[in-house]
């Protein structure tokens, strides 16, 4: 929240108290809904009832969509029958449906009471597809035409049924069973000569999705193709819905912060960071933090092995954190650029020799350019400006390859894990950083005592 | 590239040795633009201009926006001067833009001379603007309509002049002097009564954004607002352009993708990954690893200065990788998801209290839970299962304290950086994994040795 939703706030509030309800009404009215939505955010709850009953019928319900599931749940406690109605008959179907799966059951039964036996049967409809499936975000409510209809027949046939609409720029052409024909955009509509079929001139080269489609499938469908709204077919090409562009943005910023999260070992959970407990934040973040505290046994193990080498070499130990981070960092670096130009569909598994071969010359570039300059650095900083005498030439050698080393094989896990994991079926999200940076520990920990073992005479 | 892709271009280059043209053209009308340009990315270089001449001319150009500026450069070099004509005549300005901003200035000028007068005036003002402003991704080619004409009056309007315009869904109500009154959707002026004056039915609770507004700004403002388009306007609130939907799309991937690369200490390029050679992404990834390289000289230097202590508890060392490796993931949770809330505007500066008090209470749980766990695992694993016998029981207290206060210490560094860094009008981005690790790791350290220090009695 801002600043300057803070000092209205505090206006709003005074207003209350002084019972400035006229006044109220005039502010809400000159504003968005999604504005007024985070407003209430910020009012004393006991006072957002009251607040709510000033806004008229329509924005009322628009408010009511982009509010947050608590404040909802709070209103339809404190609303009447005919209250909750009023609201209900305005939502779109897709709004209602995202509402109700937010609600406990006792509020789901009132709302499905109050809606029309339409909006229930539709509401019911979609409940029924799996969660994030292109059926549980898709509305029912599309304008549908026949191809024998004439342009003027569609542009009446819009008028008269567009209202309740989710959109009516993009239109679906059907037969008797609900087969899909074609689409035809409003614009080709009002463009075209009077009196033409609309068989003559809708799209045939249609896009669609099946009901059991992936959301985030979806969204991508909507975005690589551009358009507004995308049909949804069952499995025997019956239309039965559309996504529109909005909801596809949602998804969008949805899987994008779920991909984030996972990549920074988070569980995903669809609740705003300020709205969740102290306990469902821990409850997000511990196992994966217990699962790589754990992973480190191993780099423990390999230290343990070395630890009579270590006593004699102990300049070897400064340099363990250096080697480990510049590691990690490669190896995410690597891993990171992969996973998102798969999820992004700039890449495809088949493209993994491609990747191995771009990186592995990468790699080395980036090897060389990093042992190089630690050579110097060590030299001049640690043994001259800082003057550790145990770090001799030899040592200072068996850094830098074991760095060099370690950045090699730390791209080439960080490009072709998310890879892997694409192709068992896993989510290539997981596979970034702290994953990443838990194996790559180890392998330079060996390649690190491996190299000394040698150089030094271990 | 898919497998699918891969096979298809096969059966493509085929067609085109045994010089099968009218077959190809067949296969071309059937696809999706995108689709098009996907396929044509895998074709013999040398091939594209003949395929490209097969399409029908509106296909040949939506394909054209499809493709890479390589390919795009390509083709302009081969096409005479009547065909680019061709190409740019059915070009949105928008996407003329784009294209001219990617090419060299001989292959610039060439367009503009073929574009038409209007076509040039408009692609030089939008060229003038700053780099990823509104201004810079708007197009000039909206419908505008005045308040004293009728329902009828738009209507036509809009079939006479609508057939070049980027969208018609949304038209603008502006006065003489080009000053933005109000908005009208196709919706409403389709669903109004016959007859009605535009300015009784126009909205006029404006959302417009300014030609020098940040790209991404505008993105999120579409977003919210679940806008299909968002007027531009200049100082004096005359409408210059708008912004479309499935632009505000393509910024807010290429920002996610840049957020993606900071977090990872990549520098962010807008070219796909697998367009890019080894030495531009040598380029992009080497200032941060040898920056990050550097960095940690500091711990280093805090392991080369309790060198004796080491000597004497060499067990100590083995801990070392899992104590910075688990303070650098507590980090990365925090930072990773005050980032993102902080992008997608779940969080502002004015929050920074709430989110460290948050954040402090899950990590004293996150602590405590990680410091118990680590105590049995390193008493029945290291110690019995392992028999390392170096590891006392002082030991493993000090190794427990250490991580508790590594993890409280971890969540507080990695929660307000990315909020300081916004303050100080920074990218929040670039304080992920690898700056909190760097800086954790240091941390981590000094607790371990003052922690031993004490209680081991170095």
């Amino acid at each position: 929240m801002g600043k300057n939703e803070t000092i209205m706030a505090t206006t709003i509030e005074a207003l209350i108290d002084s019972k400035k309800y006229s006044t109220l009404r005039d502010i809400f009215v000159t504003m968005q809904p999604a504005d007024i939505a985070i407003l209430f955010e910020s009012i004393d709850e006991s006072k957002l009832p009251l607040l709510f009953r000033l806004l008229p019928k329509e924005l009322a319900a628009e408010t009511f969509v982009e509010m947050d599931s608590d404040e909802q749940e709070l209103l339809i406690r404190g609303f009447s029958d005919a209250e909750l109605k009023d609201v209900v008959d305005e939502l779109y179907v897709d709004d209602a449906v995202d509402i109700v799966e937010e609600m406990p059951a006792n509020v789901v039964k009132r709302i499905l009471r109050q809606a029309d036996p339409d909006m229930r049967k539709m509401i019911n409809e979609i409940l029924n597809y799996p969660e994030d499936s292109a059926g549980s975000i898709m509305t029912t409510e599309y304008v549908s035409l026949r191809p024998d209809m004439t342009t003027e027949d569609a542009v009446k046939r819009i008028r008269r049924t567009g209202v309740d609409k989710e959109t009516i720029y993009t239109c679906y052409i059907t037969d008797n069973n609900r087969k899909l024909l074609g689409y035809i955009t409003l614009k080709s509509l009002i463009l075209a000569e009077d009196n033409t079929k609309i068989s003559e001139i809708m799209g045939t080269d249609i896009i669609s999705v099946t009901t059991t489609d992936d959301q985030e499938e979806v969204a991508n469908t909507l975005s690589k193709y551009d358009l507004s709204a995308v049909p949804v077919v069952d499995m025997e090409n019956r239309l039965v819905g559309i996504v529109t562009m909005d909801d596809a943005m949602d998804v969008i910023e949805e899987e994008t912060t779920e991909d984030m999260e996972k990549m920074a070992a988070i569980t995903p959970t669809d609740k705003p960071y300020l709205k969740m407990s102290v306990f469902e934040i821990w409850k997000a973040r511990i196992p994966w933090l217990m699962l790589l505290m754990i992973s480190a046994t191993f780099t423990g193990m390999i230290i343990s092995s070395f630890e009579s080498a270590l006593a004699k070499w102990v300049a070897l130990t400064s340099f363990i954190p250096m080697l480990m981070d510049t590691g990690g960092n490669s190896g995410s670096q690597a891993s990171v650029t992969v996973i998102r130009a798969l999820s992004i569909g700039e890449l495809a598994l088949s493209d993994i020799f491609k990747v191995v071969w771009k990186e592995f010359r990468v790699s080395i570039l980036c090897a060389v350019a990093l042992a190089v300059v630690n050579f110097f650095k060590i030299q001049l900083v640690d043994v001259m400006l800082l003057g550790n005498e145990g770090i001799t030439v030899p040592v200072t050698l068996v850094v830098c390859i074991t760095l060099a080393l370690t950045v090699i094989c730390a791209k080439f896990v960080g490009c072709t894990l998310p890879l892997a994991a694409k192709k068992l079926g896993f989510d290539p999200a997981v596979m970034a950083s702290p994953f990443i940076t838990t194996i790559v520990d180890a392998i330079s920990l060996l390649i690190y005592f491996e190299a000394a073992t040698m150089m030094l005479g271990l």
